[in-house]
């Protein structure tokens, strides 16, 4: 193959939209040459004549497309996760050399991206999984970038990605995060985080709408004011932006014409999968994926249509003062989200063996991402003042930031049950906020059940050892040893 | 081998507390002769030694072993579920004939099960995963049992499980489930419920004592008259049994001795785990799996300890009142535990293509496992009126079950909420309770977001079609097919 070709620096495979749009992104910053291929090469005919000014190298074979790249090589696959990323890797592996870069840039699950950097590092080249956040606008314009792999890999690729991502306050969204899966995993988390505030945005529209009778136009503006306080992010932003849409075909509000049932393409099942592995608690995105999974379920819904709700109608006495302790329930659960969030990272973290910089996370959430938000500042700032920070609500911002909003927290999870309003995520973020911070737990009583039908023993307050009941016998206790059991 | 050592009709593998109980059950019925095998033969010696009525046949070896079974042979693996169940099933494989039979009845994963039964039926062997509930006590005196396997193996097993299964008003508890892995999958769910009942029961428990400071050994007094009732259940039995025992080295109630943290075995998890995959909202399962989580981090809590609490000290009107809330909160949070848990059971038997009869799982359910419950024959009840039945909840008897005690439900999460009293797996029950009787959902506000950051479409409540609005354009709305997103 002729070196004269090897003109670009990048390369990017798979033209889809996200594919494309993070090609033009690329080849629009100074510097670049972006060699682009796609299996079918129309897609790629059509992007390079709709975009001369990108100046892209366009390629219509594998061997084309890795004979265009510079060394060492560096390609960012963007296609469907699953076998297309295998295929499209195994290419690659085929004829690229020690110290070459690939990329994946899709949404893979972190335990594939693990079991895939460990099959191809022997060779020699390097394989890093990048979350991409942002979907498509971010994938032009600037996306919070989220890649893993080998320290090395990250010299060569850092300045590519750091040149295209979003910037928040001067700087890059885009970290070297961990070794092997980190990157994807992180995103994954991320994506979990997102079902959790958009869920809780979801119900405090219903708590408004229902307890108020206010239009979606009306609470258009109440989320456009809140996001001008501690709730500015995206995700506030465009809902303000999707409940004053219009429907043009009936007059309606879009909202209101829109099917109400909500898909989802995975991740928050994976970021729940996963947390249950690592025996971390993340009720509330947990809440957030299944109240999605209940809306998809027609024939459920319709069967119990008819069930009763509560007898009486509920009002709040004061709108406002209603509709302002909605806001505030919805910070405190969000802090929720974000702590639970940030728990799971921090556990796998250290059953991966990741060193992942908590407060660099949340740096580079801050611009680009979907759940780019203004209070992300306030998590880097705790991790800035302790690096160990054990559990995010317990850092002193949030803790005040909790204690200043409880009471109109536990007022709304309240008004929801009297009024029959469903509310899984608010009153699971209250419950696990009462769960964590209480001294004592009923968790006893469960273990002295399971010691009682089980014998899986216990453990005492008093004194080390593990114990158990002879419950079918004389009732002593006898100290045992765990692993008898 | 001689075929004159070929005089047990059934063996059991595998010695520890389990698999020596049900060996003991299966010899104390009418025309089986048990032989027994275990990796180290002193265990096996020493249960042959205590137990000579059993007229065991103590065998030291596979070899010896499988010579010991009359054919078709028919053993019984109660091992660790693991590698220990795969290494020996490969060494009952290799000495089995075709028409023998091995039954897995550890707690196996039933994705495990699906894929030995389909290494193993080529061979001519049948493998049966068989979920085996009760405990130690079970195991010698009547378990419920789940088999799975083919139906041609039933026919040797049934009336071996039978004459050792628990009776409910003259039924053996067992039933043949559906084909592989479908014997395993229902006693996963069974543990997933048992879960959320559990958590249930420890939030109940939580609020009393908190609410009225009544004393455990005055709880026990409660639980106890709710057994009478319907909440008649083993569980309900054995919580007033652990909340009335005294700690003989303090003087202190058990339960405020045994440490507060609960530890777990994995087949919650993999029910919540399986739900995700099949979209299946379990969320009070998932609550009682977290709850347990969160309370085995110590360093979570400690670090939450002091994060502030309702300012005001709640306290009810009238005690007994509240009590009488508690109960009937705890009985519909107990129907939406088994509702949920059912509806996984209707989705697994559809992606697995499993014949499974709800009616039947609820009668076996009766008796000889954890959650044995008088209302099982009201969960049956539905089924035989209505096979089809699509959701628990919506049944007749439910649904005006959970209408009489929804107020009482209704003012116990309110009241857990300004108390600062964590109810994760009551306040989940009763969001998800509105949220399926819900006739309209704020999950349309879900899909207007998606659909504004991630152009992932919608559907429309007017016409059929995939919709989306051209957010960043002039936003109006094109029609789209849902393949191209």
């Amino acid at each position: 193959m002729a070196d004269s070709r090897a003109a670009a620096n990048i390369g990017v495979v798979g033209m889809a939209v996200m594919g494309s749009n993070l090609a033009r992104n690329l080849a629009s910053r100074e510097g670049n040459t972006v060699a682009v291929f796609n299996r079918s090469p129309e897609r790629t005919r059509t992007l390079v004549g709709e975009h001369p000014e990108a100046g892209f190298v366009a390629t219509e074979s594998y061997d084309e497309f890795v004979a265009s790249l510079a060394k060492p090589r560096t390609a960012v696959i963007m296609v469907q996760a699953g076998k297309g990323t295998d295929a499209v890797i195994s290419e690659l592996v085929s004829r690229f050399e020690p110290g070459d870069i690939i990329v994946d840039g899709g949404n893979a699950n972190f335990l594939d991206t693990i079991r895939r950097e460990k099959e191809i590092s022997p060779s020699g080249i390097h394989f890093v999984g990048a979350g991409i956040s942002g979907g498509e606008e971010g994938a032009l314009k600037g996306p919070s970038i989220m890649p893993g792999g080998s320290a090395e890999s990250y010299e060569t690729l850092g300045p590519i990605l750091s040149s295209i991502a979003a910037i928040a306050e001067g700087e890059p969204c885009v970290t070297h995060v961990g070794t092997d899966g980190a990157g994807h995993f992180v995103k994954m988390v991320h994506n979990g985080i997102e079902y959790a505030d958009m869920q809780l945005i979801a119900e405090a529209y219903d708590l408004i709408r229902q307890g108020t009778g206010k239009s979606p136009a009306e609470i258009a503006d109440i989320f456009a004011e809140w996001n001008t306080g501690e709730l500015e992010s995206y995700l506030i932003e465009i809902t303000a932006e999707v409940l004053r849409q219009t429907d043009a075909a009936t007059g309606q509000p879009l909202v209101d014409v829109i099917l109400d049932q909500a898909g989802a393409k995975g991740t928050g099942a994976w970021t729940v999968q996963n947390a249950l592995d690592l025996g971390v608690p993340v009720s509330g995105i947990a809440e957030a994926v299944f109240a999605r999974s209940l809306s998809s379920r027609p024939a459920q819904r319709a069967a119990a249509r008819d069930l009763p709700g509560p007898s009486g109608d509920w009002r709040p006495d004061d709108e406002d003062a209603f509709v302002e302790d909605v806001r505030r329930a919805l910070y405190a659960s969000k802090i929720i989200a974000y702590s639970q969030g940030f728990d799971e990272i921090v556990a796998g973290a250290e059953q991966f063996g990741w060193e992942i910089k908590k407060g660099d996370i949340a740096k580079i959430w801050r611009a680009g991402c979907i759940i780019r938000a203004r209070f992300l500042n306030r998590i880097a700032d705790a991790y800035s003042d302790d690096p160990e920070l054990v559990v995010l609500v317990s850092a002193p911002y949030f803790r005040d930031a909790v204690a200043g909003t409880q009471d109109s927290w536990r007022r709304v999870v309240a008004a929801a049950a009297y009024a029959g309003i469903p509310t899984p995520a608010f009153s699971s973020s209250l419950a696990y906020y009462d769960g964590l911070r209480a001294p004592r737990l009923p968790a006893a009583l469960v273990q002295g059940q399971r010691d009682f039908f089980g014998a899986h023993t216990y453990k005492r307050v008093d004194k080390p050892g593990v114990f158990h009941t002879l419950w079918s016998g004389d009732r002593t206790e006898i100290e045992t040893s765990p692993s008898s059991h």
